[in-house]
C-alpha cells in the first residue's frame, strides 16, 4: 500500500514482501541475461519456491533491522530492486545494492530510488557510513555510485566468482557528512537555478 | 521512508517497525489509561525489551505474512496503531484492530487509517472477509467498525479478561464485495455532491 | 495405557498421541466422505507423514497447554475424535471441536466424550468460557452444541471455505457458570428419576 | 482427567503435565530428603519455573516419543513418580525409573504403577528390553527391580555423582518374553489360588 | 591442520569435520561389509547428504562439549574413526567407540589413537569414567577394551538390534585412577626395559 | 590434544574450544589494554558467559563450515589468537585475523600461527582470496599482512567505531596463486641459504 514517487513518469519505490514471490520471479526472469552478467540472481532465485525464500530471507533481516528490500514498479511492472544487503545500526554501516531489468534503464530510476534508501538509512537511523560493490566491468553500476557522490576505495582482487570466472569487486562509499553536504549543494544549487 | 497521507492535516500512515522500540513505548505510556480501558496495552507493553518484543512479533507475522501493524502520526508524534492482528491468506480472513492516544481523538484518523488498511487486504491480498472485535462498553470502536460499513454479527460473552473482568466481546465484519459496493457508492456520492 | 469409559458397550476415550499415527490416518480415511463433508480432514491428513504431523503439532500443544487431542475408541477401533482445538488459559478461554466416523453416529458418544473433555477444562483447568463452532449446514455438530447446554452467540458469516464454496459458521459457547448449574441441575434431575 | 486405579486403597497413576508445575514442586519439596538421597531432584527442580521445565521437558519426549512421565497421587496427594527416561522404539529398548515420597512408601505403589508403565511399554509399543538403574545402597529401588522380575546385569562404578560422591549403579532389565511369562504365571498362580 | 602421529608408519590421529564428507562416504563404503558386521554404519552413512549429517552431529557435539570424532589416516587414506559417543563433564563419564577398515587392522592403530582420546578426556577435561560398548561377538573391540586395561562390568541382554538380530552389549569402562595407575606402570616398564 | 609447533621455543598453535572460556577470558584480560587498543575485545568478552558464548559462536563457525578458532600457547599460557572470522568456500573467500598479549609479541608466533592457518584455508579448503584487516593506526597487524605477502587493496574509512571514534581499516589480501608463488620463493631461498 505504501509508495514513493520517483518522478513524473509514475514510476514508484514500494517494499517488496515474501508474499510477490510470483511478480519478483518473473521480473528475475525477464532480467535474467542483463541483470545476470554481474549478478548471480538466477543461480538464487529460480522458481517460486527460491523466490519466496529469497523475499522471507529480506523481511527476517527487516525483523532484526539487518538489510531491506525494496522494489522499483514502473508502467504497473516490477523492473528494479533497491536493497539495504546488509546493515548493521550499531557500527553505524550499511551496504546498498541495486539491479534494474533492461526496459527500464536509462531513466535516472535506480539513483532516485538509491537516493530515498540511502537519506533513510542516514537520516533515520544514523548509519554513518553506506558502502557500495561493483564488478570493476559494471560500468553502469560504477556511475551509480559516481552519481550518487561515493568515493572510490579500492578494488578487492579477484573476489567474485560468477560462471567460472572471478570479478575484481570495487569498493565504493559515502560518509553521511559528505551525503548531507552533496544534499545541501544540490539543494542551492535548484535554487539557483530556478532565480529568474 | 514510507508514509500515506491521511489528510489536510499532515496525519500519516507509516510502517511500525522493532527500531522504533523507544518511540512506540513512549506512545504506549502516554496512551495508558485511555487505551488501557479496553485493551491489556501497557501489561504487554512496558519496557524497551518488551515495546522491541512487541514490534519483532510483528515483524515476524510480516515475513511470514499473517499480520502487519502500521503508525498513525499527527504533528510529529505516534500517536495510534492499525493493525492486522491474523491474516490467514488461504482461508481469505483477516482481523483488524486499532488504537488511539486521546489527543488524536475525534478527527477520523483511525476510519481513514483502518479504509487504506482493509483497502489492501482485500484489493492487493484477496482477503474476504475482514473481521473486527470490541467489548461492548466500547462505543468508540464500535462506531468505528460502524463507519467502515460493518456488520454485527454476534457477541462474545465474557470471552475478553482485563483487570479483574470478564467483557463481552462484539463480533463485526465486512467482506470483500460489501467492501467494493461500498466504495462504489461513496464515490458516486462524492461525484454527486460535487455537482452544481 | 489411559482410558475413560464411554458407557455399557466398551467404547473409550483415550490419548491420541503421535506414534498411532498409522491408525490415525486409517480413521481419517475411512471418515473421509462423510467427516469431509464440513472438515478439511483429509485436506490436512492424506499419508503416514501428514498424519504423524498432525498428531505432533496436538502433542506440541500439550507440550505448551494450549491444546489437547483425544481419540474414541469403539469395538477395537478409532472412530472420532474430540479435541481442544486451542486453549488459552490466561484468558479462560478454550474451543472444542469433534467429529465421527458414520458408523459410530447416533450412539451419543460424542457427547458423551465432549462432556468429559468440558469438565476437565472447566473444572481441572480454571476454563470459563468453552467454544464450539459450526458450519450453520453442520446440523448434527449443531446438535451437539445445543446438547451441550451451549448458547448461540452469532454466525460468523463465509468464514470457512471448503472446496471452493464459503460457509457461514455458528459460534456457540457455555460458560462455566452454566456447565456447572447444568451439571447439578441433570443430577438432581437424575436423583429424582431413580426415586420410586 | 485419565487416571487409573493403583488398588483398593484409591491411589491413582495419572499423566503429569507442564500446568501441575506448582504441585510437582510442592511434591519434590516433601520429598527432599528422602527421595534426594539417590536422586539429585532438588538440584533440577527448586522452583516453578525449573518445575515447569522439567514438566516440559516429559511433554517434548511425549510428543517426539522418546520418554513419558506419569504421577502417583494418594489421599488427593502427589506422593510419586514413574517415568520412562528414554525410549527408543526403533532400538526397542526403554528406562523406566520412579520414586516416591516417605509417607506413600510400603504400599506396593510403585511397583503396581511400574507394571502399568512396563504393560504400555512391552505391549503396546513393542518395547523388547526394560532397563532400570539403581545405586548400589539404593536397597528399596533395587527391590522393586526384583519384584518386576527383572535381572541384574552388572554394575556400572562410580558412573553416578551425587553432593560430592560417586555411586556405583546397577543395571537391571527385563525382556519381552520374560515379562510376558512372568504375568502369565502370575496369572496362572492367582487362578490357582481362588479355587476352593 | 593438526594431526597426531600414531607410529612409524606414518599413520596419523586427525580431527575430522564436516567438510570431509566425500572422504568418510568413500571410507564407510569400503569397510561396509567389515565394519558393518557389528554397527549399522551403513545404514545411517549412505550417501553425501548423509555423511555431511553425520559429521555435522559431531560438530555440534563439540560445539556443545558433548562429543567428539576424529579419523584415523594410513597412507593418506582415511581408514578409521575413534569417537568419544557422548561426554558428560558434569558427570564425569564419557563413551569412546571406534572402527577400522580391514586393510588397517592388526598394526595397533586403534589402540594407540584409543589412548590419545581418553588421555585428553582423563587429564584435560577431568573425566573420571570411560566406557567401551562391544558386542559380545566382537572379539577384535573386546580385545581394545582389554588392551586399554578396561573392566568388564557386565552384558546388556539383547540390547542392541541389528539386521534382525538382537546382540548382547559387553559394558566395559575404565576409572581415571586406574587409567593413571597404568600408565605410571607402562611407563616405569619402558624404563627398566630399556635399561641395560 | 592437537598442537602445531610454532618453533624452537615451544610456543603452540593448538583448537581452542568453548571448554577452554576460563582459560580465554583470563587470556582476554591480561590483553585488555594492548589488544583493546583496536580490537573491541573486553566489550565482547568479559565474564565467563560472554567469553563461553564467543568461543561457540565459533563452535558454530566449524559446524557450518564458516570459520575457525585458534590459540597460540606459548610456556603453558595462552597468549594469541588466529582466526578464520569468516570463511566462504562457495566463493573461495576467507578473512583472517589475530592477536597477541604484548608479552608475546616480537617472537613471530603471529606469523608463523597465520601461515599454518593460511596453508590450511588455501590447500586443503580451495580457498582462492585471504583477506586481513587492520586499523590504519594498526602498524602491527599491518606489519604482520606484509610479512604474509599480502596486497593492500584500499581503505574502507571511518569503517569501525571504537569506544567513540571511527577508524578507516585497511584492506590486504593474498590470492591463492600469490600464496604458493611466495611459498615456493621462500623455499628455494632456504635451500640457497644452507648450500656451503
Amino acid at each position: 500500500m505504501y509508495a514513493i514517487s520517483l518522478g513524473d513518469d509514475g514510476a514508484e519505490l514500494r517494499p517488496l514482501e515474501p508474499w510477490q514471490a510470483e511478480e519478483f520471479l518473473a521480473h528475475v526472469r525477464r532480467g535474467r541475461d542483463f541483470v545476470g552478467r554481474f549478478l548471480p540472481l538466477s543461480e538464487v532465485v529460480w522458481d517460486l519456491e527460491s523466490s519466496r525464500a529469497y523475499l522471507r530471507s529480506y523481511a527476517q533481516k527487516a525483523a532484526t533491522d539487518t538489510g531491506r528490500i525494496h522494489g522499483i514498479w514502473a508502467d504497473g511492472q516490477l523492473v528494479g530492486v533497491v536493497l539495504i544487503r546488509s546493515m548493521d545500526v550499531g557500527q553505524g554501516v550499511a551496504e546498498v545494492g541495486c539491479w534494474l531489468e533492461p526496459s527500464a534503464v536509462g531513466k535516472g530510476l535506480i539513483t532516485r530510488a538509491a537516493r530515498s534508501v540511502i537519506d533513510w538509512a542516514v537520516e533515520q537511523r544514523g548509519i554513518h557510513r553506506v558502502e557500495w560493490q561493483a564488478a570493476t566491468a559494471n560500468t553502469a553500476s560504477i556511475a551509480v555510485a559516481r552519481r550518487l557522490g561515493m568515493t572510490k576505495e579500492g578494488v578487492q582482487r579477484e573476489s567474485f566468482p560468477l560462471r567460472g570466472e572471478r570479478y575484481d569487486m570495487e569498493l565504493w562509499s559515502v560518509l553521511a557528512p559528505e551525503w548531507r553536504a552533496a544534499r545541501a549543494a544540490a539543494a542551492t544549487a535548484a535554487v539557483a537555478a530556478s532565480m529568474p
